[in-house]
């Protein structure tokens, strides 16, 4: 019945950078390092805290280095921070408080490219050979590969796996050239087309094909497939998951209509504890967090298990009634 | 990969029961009755239109009788009520246009039950033999068999699957003594207690000791499990479950904090149709039943794929752009 559920799960918590990043109004930096350092005393092993882009591009990440500046470190945490070239890599270096780490990333399929980054599959290819150059020349170790629109493209459809395997193919080349020591392959479902069966077909697909390589899935949850698509990665043994306190990033409004962010961490962390996998995440505190989340932005947040509580504190109730 | 999934899924609409019993503004007849209409012309091929209680426990079904009155039958279409006694009955029989069938109708917690119908355990037992009593004189067939709490309890806690085993032989044991013909037991997550894995458990186990029976859930989505829990289903090869059209009964707003209605019916046609799993749904026809109910009740519901729209409106833009 279990398939090959793993013993333990790692959440990658990814709010504070897709969440802020995405919201409307300024959020004082004051209230982006209160969310921060809250998170920090969750359990959660890594948190991106900020994406160092430039402010014309997004202005919501201008105040990244003050954020950065302003949040205590919590022991055992990997704090992370996002970069797409050289100047916001010298940004994250200096701030001296950030575990940074390279990725090479490329997108399966080209006219997302063309639309997001303005580049060709070939000059992606040539961008990353830049990416790592520059790793290497800041000695920036690169272990992870990331490969968004994984499962399928609002502007090409549906990506076949044979695709999909010929990416990764492309990224561990660059790894060989570069005697990198690609660990990690990050799947994301960028614009929310998986489905727990295609989660299971690409995810045992690149199993079956790089068997060296551990899975990260990165999952959206626009169209409410997200827990069920990480329930998936699970039963194919997937143990590191991307996601988003309180939903961030995504917002029940219509008003927001078809946006939504991550898969929910609190929500991810209370089917891992309710199923006996392990994350090493306070649920209680977590949920303080997402509600404190919920605060910041000023409006409702998608995430359930804040509203409908844990079911560890139900259970306590009913041992102190009996 | 794709374990026992079943090839085609059969969902029984709960929606403007479940929907407009929870709501706190009143609805106007005429737009429930335009709701189920609507709903009427999606492929769904069972609606469950109104609940006959007495209108001093749930002041929004008062007008039970005139919105069954009211609808219109559209071919194809199973349109059930509810009711808990011979009074809710006679009126269901009276409206001459519902397809009545009779269920039996236990609950694995007996706390739940103290407190929601004022029973114990054994009194239920006998209250469910009345209710035979009273099909057989209606002459009214009893092929189902539900057992709400199957996964757990506000009030009781976890419920273990020897007494959730117990509980259906129970009423197998009543369908023996009346000569029924039962055929489908529904597990019902009254209180949104159930994680993919304990579906699995519970599902397996169920289905290992009763092969004769089929499985339906009923699922309620507090804590975002809903849809990853129905796909766990679907891997057990169960192939009815009930839902509700946008979501309806549930709410994201942090004032109706842990309200949550049954599983989105929408979100999980859309997740059978990419899965390549056959409802009968018109997915577009659905979508506008879903933001129909929403404009009715006035406040956003918790509906993604309404929403972040379908794939197959997607895919057929990238088609024209062609």
């Amino acid at each position: 019945i279990m398939s090959d559920l793993p013993k333990s799960v790692r959440i990658n918590e990814e709010g504070p950078r897709e969440g802020f990043q995405f919201e409307k109004g300024p959020i004082p930096t004051a209230r982006k390092i209160e969310l921060i350092d809250s998170l920090g005393r969750t359990g959660l092993k890594q948190i991106q805290t900020v994406s160092f882009v430039p402010p014309k591009n997004v202005p919501g990440m201008a105040d990244a280095d003050d954020v950065v500046k302003g949040f205590t470190r919590a022991p055992g945490v990997r704090y992370t921070g996002l970069w797409l070239n050289d100047k916001g890599l010298a940004r994250a270096l200096a701030s001296g408080k950030l575990d940074v780490k390279g990725t090479l990333s490329l997108t399966a399929s080209e006219k997302f490219l063309l639309r997001n980054q303005k580049r060709t599959l070939k000059e992606n290819i040539e961008a990353q050979h830049a990416m790592v150059r520059m790793y290497q020349e800041y000695k920036v170790p690169v272990e992870r590969a990331g490969l968004m629109a994984a499962f399928g493209c609002n502007f090409a459809g549906d990506i076949p796996i044979p695709h999909v395997l010929d990416m990764i193919r492309q990224m561990l080349d660059i790894g060989t050239q570069y005697q990198l020591d690609l660990k990690v392959v990050s799947l994301a479902d960028t614009m929310a087309w998986a489905t727990p069966l295609s989660i299971k077909r690409v995810v045992g697909a690149v199993r079956d094909k790089y068997p060296q390589l551990q899975i990260s899935l990165h999952l959206h949850d626009t169209r409410g497939m997200g827990i069920a698509n990480a329930y998936a990665g699970m039963e194919m043994g997937v143990s590191i998951y991307d996601a988003a306190v309180a939903g961030l990033g995504g917002c029940p409004f219509a008003a927001h209509s078809g946006a939504a962010g991550n898969v929910c961490t609190e929500d991810l962390a209370f089917m891992c504890a309710e199923m006996g996998i392990e994350t090493g995440i306070d649920l209680d505190k977590l949920i303080e967090s997402a509600l404190l989340a919920e605060q910041i932005v000023g409006h409702p947040l998608p995430g359930c298990v804040m509203k409908g509580g844990t079911l560890n504190r139900l259970r306590q109730k009913i041992r102190e009634a009996a």
